[in-house]
């Protein structure tokens, strides 16, 4: 990708003098922008654009080019790029709309196609460029004037996007690179992270999805980005209608917004609902510096704002020094009357703006205070200009040394001092909630880059005989297994299921219940009979022999007088599941993200309180561990009402070991176990039961 | 109340020719806003200020005084309370601090305990005052130039109320009213309310809450006030750790935040989190027409924030208009190629400001689609200045016929726009979520306004001989019921409880056993045996009289053999309850809100997922089902996998029942019933436990 980022040179198709058109708009870009490597505009009439001449192709080009961007109409680019491939251009960018947006599928893929045989990579189609600060490249129909700085933009919408690139220099957003992706359909946000991701300065990567191809990719390349930089992610179609909405604006698959939501979590990236939000976000970002810690003090010289940024704190997980003592310590020396310092440290109304420099500085000072909120109330004590520089002058000397974020609320001149500051790059708000949310996000970053990386160590699991009783299923023209079958694959995975015998005759079934040891349940096993219990083929809790005989024979007759010709090839005597909590695990091929493994508690919880937790396989078994803990019915496993703790390590191993077999077994669509009982600590977990679907590829379509 | 926001003559205390002095502040703020009425500036030495002469006390003063502004020191303010009182002031607004926000209650009881004597009401003290828009009367020391308009502003916070008013002549914003209320030691915001809520001016009534204070009387007055006006509350404090430094602030309760906020919604008024989030709704509702239905509709020229959108709707409870006919009529007409007709309509980043507008009128005209977002993202076809001509004369034509929000996104001079627009008073926002979270506001009020009133209708309930119940426990010292006391309160309440006796013998718990009718449950009655089922006391699900006489002796036999010296005093025979969905109902004295009422499902629900709903108390049946309808485990209640609906009405009933009980009964501090067994529609519900807690006033202390 560096290439696309860094072109030597840049052939332009579709150039045109006629200042109306898109042609003429990049090539004028490219010049205001600065860029220093060689223009050639692309014009089958000739004639010069902005001084320069027109060539009737690319063959006429004496020199290699790296990027070419296509900005004609849609039924020629076919061509442009067969020139291209020919004179061994590395990626097109193809502004021309009128493909897979609007349902032109084929020309899309043979365009792709094409680009392939020539090793050329494609940006597009309909896009709106790419811009570049460090090869001083605005190769964009956009805005031009772009401030260069630390913030990348990765966006999908065109419209959003042009707009986006407008609103970084009416907020003072310096950026590294801009790229429209658009219709995706070779270069996809995955590709272009890879570049960003190792691009010294690119601090900060905002990503603007309204649909995921290749999930997985975008997620594996996610893992590895975000502990390097921040990255922003808006996803539009977050609600049901949303995402219908976002199907049909883009054709792209929208896919469940909670897995979207879980795999971001999971991968590191910073969701935000709003671009609003992620402006503040990316622009906090790329600025602050790293803290040393996470304890963040609140100064104030209101007591109610000190209030709600402490319940914004909660909110956005922002923990709070604790320490009263140094808290005492920091600012009874420089407190005024009626101040607490306690944190939010309030200093109250009847501060002067000496004072709340001395409390400021007492802040930004001690080590063991790693952040600061510092807020502040219009008083008529403060002159506003004079506290203006006060401000500047602190963020001055402590901006590259701890994080900082101020709230000013007040009239007219306190907005325009935000609004004057926000403009010099200070991180100044008016609503004390996104200030707090800049600092939560940077915090969320900062776990983010301490967090251990995922154990990479996969299981070596026993593919090669789940794939043969896949294919014995798939002859037989079945794309799930029968119960049998699964719990063979269960047990090879290493599971621990009922055990259970099928009994030809008495002797048999009372043998194999001494065997399991009591209690064991009976099960009528006949093909004929669809709803054993109705036909009174199940006996539950039999405590002794004496009960198995009885049930047996009682089965037996109950069976025939039900369906007299039923076949009935045996009795299954099986171990009777003890009680426990009941989980389920599921693991799938997500149309997205590919592989996934979800997991929650039984029955009710899932079905009705949807108390389930998501993630991108494969998993280890922190995050399995994780992935219990953020369930809300995660007491139950804890152990609640003197019930002792449940053995999550069993139940994280079960996880992590299907995480692996759908990432290894991309035929497996989808495998639920249902439920998985949980036992005390150091009992283990059972799976009682286990549903497994696949792709069967000897099946006629 | 009238007279203190309509006063003909004002007194100052602490008037004073020094303009560093708030008394000055005052005197001068009058005079600026133009208050007509007399203004009598009080000083002990004389003189004169901004051209009035200051008189020593109100004994000089010859007119009527209605309000006292009161600036002087704390221990000065008594004396000067009483002078008021003995000239027959209305309404006296005590400005000076130093009383119960540091600790001084006693005084300020000291205070209050004198005004009432002569009937006079205290405002404050701890405020910086009031302004009136009907007087023109800016009796405070916060800035001059407030501007007239809907919006009354109730703030407990001094400093952020100040600021908040900066901020509305920053932000265009005209107010009918201001009232700091401080400490609350007299007027507090319920008195307040009962004069906003009947006032023409006002349409939209802001409130920001620290803590509250006879919260049943502040909710019973929201309920009225919410069906006229819009009501946006602030309440700080919503955190765990907010709640905590609120009450180190304000010296107040802050009370469970789930309580409040249960409390806001049920009376109807709209909580915001933030300043920012109430002042665009409050800015929004003070200008906005009754909408003529539900349905809004989406206009965009970018299909990504039209998805956008369609997400904030989904999250603010904004219905999308969905008839595609309808739809496709209006808008195919003034559609360009490739937009589409459906909602968000979206016209593409091809549209001109034309076709915007056609496809803007298009919707405005059209009389059923209720409410119109108009997005529009920046793109070169657009002069903004044009544009912004557009939304003008657009606004100006529907503003009163139709809700409308518009959400602009762009560069500087989109951003420039968006402000212009917005001092003009058009709800314009540069976010979607913003815009849309205003619309939906109104519709959450428009629905207050349109709800059916509560119920007024109260049973009648069996008090007396609730009481009676009640006195002879206390006489005993205690403060709660035994659970055959607890059986006959409920009992005597209409609820259904398991059928039960205490036998003295064998013969008597068989005659029971067949009264009652199969399956039973024997329990041992002792004062000396605690836990029963240790002490094999317990027999459950007994099916027979043979079955009861093994359980009668076996009980016998294993409690006298756990405890030799055990006096036995009977064994109760009981219903065996059948099971069904386990529901807790709650009423307790709340002590921010008085009674309130409770409910969630049992056990698990309510203990470790925290699904409750709260309601003020009384409630009446309707709310009493909404209640059991916003808990997540609802569709338990409606049946799920195939069960049956549960009889809610019969769990609604219990829930008005106990509402009205702790309303009438105010000594019984709390009442629980756990579980109350829920059954199949038309099977009613069955209170298996139920725990009374009540305030013993024979009880010693």
């Amino acid at each position: 990708m560096k290439r696309l980022f860094e072109p030597r040179s840049i052939a332009v198709f579709g150039a045109s003098a006629n200042a109306a058109k898109i042609g003429y708009r990049i090539v004028e870009n490219l010049q205001i922008g600065g860029y220093e490597g060689t223009i050639i505009p692309i014009n089958p009439k000739g004639g010069e654009v902005l001084g320069l001449p027109m060539v009737s192709s690319l063959d006429g080009a004496d020199v290699d080019i790296d990027v070419a961007v296509v900005a004609i109409p849609a039924r020629f680019v076919f061509d442009a790029v067969v020139e291209c491939g020919r004179k061994g251009v590395k990626h097109v960018v193809i502004i021309s709309s009128g493909f897979s947006e609007i349902g032109n599928l084929d020309e899309e893929n043979r365009i792709v196609d094409e680009a392939r045989k020539y090793g050329m990579r494609i940006l597009g189609p309909n896009v709106f460029g790419v811009y570049s600060d460090v090869a001083s490249m605005n190769a964009t129909f956009g805005p031009s004037g772009i401030l260069p700085g630390h913030v990348a933009i990765v966006t999908q919408s065109g419209a959003l996007g042009i707009a986006m690139i407008g609103k970084t220099a009416a907020e003072s957003l310096g950026l590294s690179a801009v790229v429209s992706v658009g219709n995706k359909s070779d270069v996809d946000e995955a590709d272009l992270l890879e570049y960003l991701g190792r691009d010294d300065r690119t601090r900060v990567i905002l990503l603007y999805i309204e649909g995921v191809k290749n999930g997985d990719r975008l997620e594996q390349t996610l893992r590895w980005v975000t502990r390097r930089k921040h990255v922003v992610v808006i996803k539009s179609g977050r609600s049901k209608r949303g995402a219908m909405a976002a199907a049909s604006h883009t054709g792209s698959l929208a896919g469940a917004d909670e897995v979207f939501d879980a795999v971001m979590k999971q991968c590191g990236a910073l969701r935000a609902e709003s671009v609003q939000d992620a402006f503040h976000w990316v622009q906090y970002l790329a600025t602050a510096p790293t803290p040393d810690g996470k304890d963040a003090v609140i100064v104030t010289n209101g007591g109610g704002i000190g209030v709600m940024a402490t319940d914004a704190c909660e909110k956005h997980d922002v923990a709070l020094f604790d320490d009263q003592k140094c808290l005492h310590d920091a600012f009874a020396p420089v407190m005024p009357d009626f101040g607490s310092s306690k944190n939010p440290v309030d200093l109250t109304g009847q501060a002067s703006a000496d004072d709340y420099q001395k409390a400021l500085d007492a802040a930004l000072v001690e080590p063991r205070m790693h952040s600061v909120i510092a807020l502040y109330c219009e008083t008529a004590l403060f002159d506003t200009e004079q506290f203006g520089e006060l401000l500047r002058e602190t963020y001055a000397r402590y901006q590259e040394k701890k994080p900082i974020v101020f709230t000013l609320f007040g009239g007219a001149k306190i907005e325009a001092l935000v609004r004057e500051l926000r403009a010099e790059g200070i991180p100044v708000f008016a609503n004390v909630y996104e200030a707090v949310s800049c600092l939560g996000v940077l915090y969320r970053s900062w776990r983010v880059h301490r967090a251990p990386a995922l154990d990479p160590s996969a299981p070596a699991l026993p593919t090669a005989p789940i794939r043969e009783i896949l294919a014995e299923a798939g002859r037989e023209g079945r794309g799930f297994l029968l119960a049998d079958e699964a719990a063979a694959v269960a047990k090879s995975l290493g599971m621990t299921m009922p055990r259970s015998t099928v009994a030809g005759n008495l002797r048999d079934a009372v043998e194999a219940a001494e065997t399991i040891g009591y209690p064991v349940v009976l099960k009528v096993v006949s093909k004929d009979i669809i709803h054993k219990s109705d036909a009174g083929g199940v006996a539950l809790d039999l405590e002794s022999k004496d009960e198995v005989i009885d049930a047996y024979q009682a089965i037996l007759r109950s069976c025939r007088a039900y369906k007299r010709d039923a076949k009935i090839e045996g009795v299954e005597v099986a171990e009777m599941v003890r009680s426990g909590v009941e989980i389920i695990i599921g693991a799938r091929q997500d149309p997205s993200f590919g592989p996934t493994v979800m997991a929650g508690l039984g029955g009710i919880y899932v079905e009705v309180m949807k108390d389930v937790a998501f993630r991108a396989a494969p998993v280890d078994r922190a995050m399995a561990l994780q992935m219990l803990a953020e369930l809300r019915s995660f007491p139950l496993l804890l152990g609640v009402r003197g019930e002792a703790r449940k053995d999550m390590d069993a139940v994280a191993d079960v996880i992590v070991t299907l995480s692996h077999l759908v990432d290894q077994c991309r035929e497996l669509t989808d495998i639920e176990i249902n439920p998985l009982v949980a036992y005390d600590l150091g009992d283990g977990a059972m799976a009682v039961d286990v549903r497994i679907l696949f792709q069967n590829t000897e099946e006629v379509r």
